[in-house]
């Protein structure tokens, strides 16, 4: 029985999983998870994540969720495809500092622009939460733009780029669609370059998010 | 060489992994951090972790910052003592997927009361924002007394033990010294009983916070 994926598009942690699931190679059947038809608080998923977010996964009688936790599942429960902790162990200790890094910083910089440009009506943006958030959020960029002394964050691809991206795409999406938060013009030049190389990996263009796509 | 561990007392992430090297029985130097006289910030610690926290572990001339990251690296370095991540793989996922969720939510509601109770001046006490610190937390605590099934998070002494009971302790050091956050009354029966064993564990005296031992 292949492995249950429960996804939503627009979700950094659920993208973040997607990617880790292609470059393992593992066999899945992907669930969409529609937010606004109310799918997360159904008794259903309920029994799969209480915490009422995505992503989740079913494998067997076994359901796992928090992205973090999932990435570590998919690396010690299948053998097939790449590692997402690649390396010797120092190079594994580096790479979970990354994506623990990823969640508690760069993440929450993040949401605090998501709380005000995708869950807060325009007319009452708090313009001053906005540009803290910003401010949080470059900073962090800086940050992991200094920690790419190669090109991939832990020398080779593994599950700290697939943290980082899909946060700092998100953070793209809505400076293009919903507010000028001029962050991609605070990329630095090796993220810059590292975005590419992510771009052009063979099952990036599959896990872009659906409803980007759609409305490009 | 013995490695060299990076503690702050008070800190509850930093105690987390005073908790995992005893467990682990590893060979430690124990370096105090005096948040006062600024060594957060002194050129030898910053480049030992960018970020001016604790705890951080220097082991040969390997450094590595974040308290989740650096447990998982105990585990995999040393085959002294027990498994900080015991069991079967299902297991693992399950004590990782308790140390995201201690991270993110016990810890951010934690993190609110902090800045106020103790970052911030008695007169300047915002009580909005304690009291929905408090309401966090409290629903959190929730949460993880109806995880606790057996005697430990993880059905043995795990890493999801020490992520969990270093937050809770410190709220209740505040409650004690600082401010009415009726706290230990929202913690249920199972928590603690759990609360209990950890406390009677063989090491627990030995990483109990030196500031609070001196002014108890």
């Amino acid at each position: 029985m292949a492995l249950t994926f429960y996804y939503g598009s627009g979700s950094p942690y659920a993208w973040r999983v997607w990617l880790a699931l292609e470059h393992k190679a593992v066999n899945y059947e992907l669930k969409s998870i529609s937010f606004s038809a109310g799918d997360l608080a159904k008794p259903e998923y309920l029994a799969i994540n209480p915490r009422r977010k995505v992503p989740a996964v079913v494998d067997g009688d076994f359901a796992i969720y928090e992205s973090a936790a999932i990435v570590e599942y998919l690396d010690e429960q299948y053998s097939t495809g790449k590692m997402l902790f690649p390396g010797s162990i120092r190079q594994r200790a580096e790479t979970r500092r990354l994506v623990r890094e990823a969640d508690e910083y760069l993440a929450h910089g993040l949401e605090r622009l998501v709380d005000q440009v995708l869950f807060t009506k325009q007319e009452k943006w708090n313009q001053e939460e906005i540009s803290a958030g910003r401010k949080a959020f470059v900073a962090e960029l800086d940050r992991f733009e200094g920690y790419l002394h190669e090109d991939w964050f832990g020398g080779e691809v593994s599950a700290a780029d697939f943290a980082v991206y899909p946060i700092i795409a998100l953070c793209l999406r809505m400076e293009k669609k919903k507010a000028d938060l001029n962050v991609r013009g605070a990329i630095g030049p090796n993220m810059a370059a590292w975005m590419k190389r992510i771009e052009a990996l063979p099952y990036y263009d599959k896990t872009y998010p659906p409803h980007w796509k759609a409305k490009p």
